[in-house]
């Protein structure tokens, strides 16, 4: 477990076992999708509703990795007690679902694919797969929880008292615990959060969680940023990322890329926080944008807003590039996002 | 009456029978808050309920001048037959309420101030407040929708074929006239409207009307203009002004500074509709911009987007400044913003 004295900053939202759990075979997943209004799981007993929870929104974010790798120890126990065949062939299945879940999410491939092998290897020296698999993800968990703090810690340091602080979507684990600690230092700070349609992230999961933390916080239009920023309401632009590039484009939810241009004209600094850029994207060519349902964009809350006949249009992510973004905020520090080619490659 | 032939371009909305209308005393103004789903009217019987209905957003943007004018001529009606004196009163009250509904739109308050005047010159010449008024309100709206059809026309010359049109909020007549006739041209063209939280006018109110003139639309997220002007989609930019200052400022629906932030990005034209500067606004410095009630920014279709207890905050127009504004397109023609002085001093 990661220091409990440190998670214990973190909002209901982000603590370990309320993102997702693996209980005796079932994936159990905090459900951000009734967040803030209700408090509920959803309990998984198959690879396949857990590759739906995470396309239906179930969990996101940093969320989607940590529950496909509960996917993938839920298959190595449907796998155990079969040949070293069979059992390869259910680890082999999940982790083709479970990779095509997200496909802007090159870390969430990355991870399974990782597991992939340490489940082979276990089925390799005749171990129960599901054991090595189900250690294998916590301890990845802990080390993961232990960066999120080291950056949290760095994101916090660049905070100064009196600071307004825009950031999008749910920057989860990082971003909480920069803000945390910046008022853990005595720093006065608000934060404004755009509300992030279609899924309201900003609205439903990161207002609430800042203000659980009892820090001032403001929703706004995802129309609004730029205004605020010309009103000298804001200091600092945080967000997380979804993939970040060798190369130093930062992918993550769509708005990201325009409230990073705003922030530019109004000189005000943008940090994005990356665990890792991804070593096998070396530039922004091959990135793939998710173009989700367009109904999606048609509706909020489960209610239309126009007529069925009207068009929509959805990418979930957009793309900034380098000379945008102030610093990448890693477990390495804070790097120019042009150097993170000779930190990472 | 404007031109028939011209005004059948413009889809059902923003026909004059279809913004409002004065029967015999009552101001019946189309409710585009239920508009795509129903159309319906409000009818409204006094001065009082005339100023809840622009507070409240039955009606908008240029249907707002109108309804207030059509206000004054029913507060001219329910002075006939009384002293000068307190003929007066009736529309210096109505006068006072209506401007007081919405604060940026000063064009509301000039108008009003010229109703004003037309009322006392009938009350001090002894024929019909309510006549007078009447005449000046349909004399004023043939020389508006002559206005409108120019810009469109206007702005019509500006797309070329081929072109992807960026939009914002609801930009009324000017702007679908030049869809409109930019289509009568030959020319192919497609619409990208923000959907603009928290009324979604742009998803209720634009998206359905440009549908309705036969040209593709898609709705997008308020958070996704860059995006799109990264991905090649966009050509131009055209809104509407609530408010243009003599020195070039465009006061508009939130949003729109930030679409021109991102268009001057990409190095897209961005082109305001505007019939005349405020002569009376030299600069930015004296322009008020309206806040309106948080609660509003926390609900979307009359559904909460979070919980109660969780703050918001909602200005709800912008101000780009004229480095940002390639032409502002009035009835004299294009111009730089910078010039705009010497047109309209």
């Amino acid at each position: 477990m990661a220091d409990t004295s440190t998670e214990e900053l973190l909002p209901f939202l982000l603590q370990r076992n309320n993102v997702a759990t693996y209980e005796d075979g079932f994936v159990v997943i905090g459900d951000r999708r009734k967040f803030p209004f209700e408090k509920t799981v959803v309990r998984c007993t198959d690879v396949e509703s857990v590759a739906q929870a995470i396309e239906n929104m179930v969990t996101q974010g940093g969320g989607i990795w940590i529950v496909a790798a509960y996917g993938m120890v839920m298959a190595a126990r449907h796998g155990e007690g079969k040949s070293k065949n069979e059992a390869h062939g259910y680890l082999q299945k999940a982790y083709i679902r479970l990779v095509n879940t997200r496909p802007t999410n090159t870390a969430l491939a990355r991870i399974i694919a990782k597991a992939m092998a340490v489940g082979d290897k276990a089925i390799a020296e005749g171990v129960s797969v599901e054991n090595a698999l189900l250690t294998w993800t916590e301890q990845l968990l802990d080390d993961v929880y232990k960066d999120y703090a080291l950056m949290g810690r760095l994101g916090a340091d660049m905070i100064e008292d009196g600071d307004g602080i825009l950031t999008v979507c749910f920057a989860e684990m990082s971003f909480l615990f920069a803000l945390a600690m910046a008022k853990e230092d005595g720093k006065h700070i608000r934060a404004y959060v755009p509300e992030t349609r279609p899924y309201l992230q900003g609205a439903r999961l990161t207002a609430p969680s800042i203000h659980e933390i009892n820090i001032p916080v403001q929703i706004i239009g995802d129309n609004m940023p730029a205004h605020l920023l010309a009103q000298g309401k804001v200091q600092k632009y945080f967000t997380a990322a979804d993939l970040v590039t060798l190369d130093g484009h930062v992918v993550n939810k769509i708005g990201t890329f325009q409230n990073a241009i705003s922030a530019r004209y109004h000189g005000v600094p943008y940090f994005a926080f990356c665990r890792e850029p991804d070593r096998e994207v070396s530039d922004c060519v091959s990135v793939v944008i998710e173009e989700r349902n367009p109904a999606e964009m048609k509706m909020c809350q489960g209610t239309a807003t126009t007529i069925s006949e009207i068009d929509a249009y959805y990418p979930a992510f957009d793309i900034t590039p380098p000379h945008l973004v102030s610093r990448v905020i890693t477990p390495r520090g804070l790097l120019n996002p042009y150097d993170l080619k000779r930190y990472f490659s």
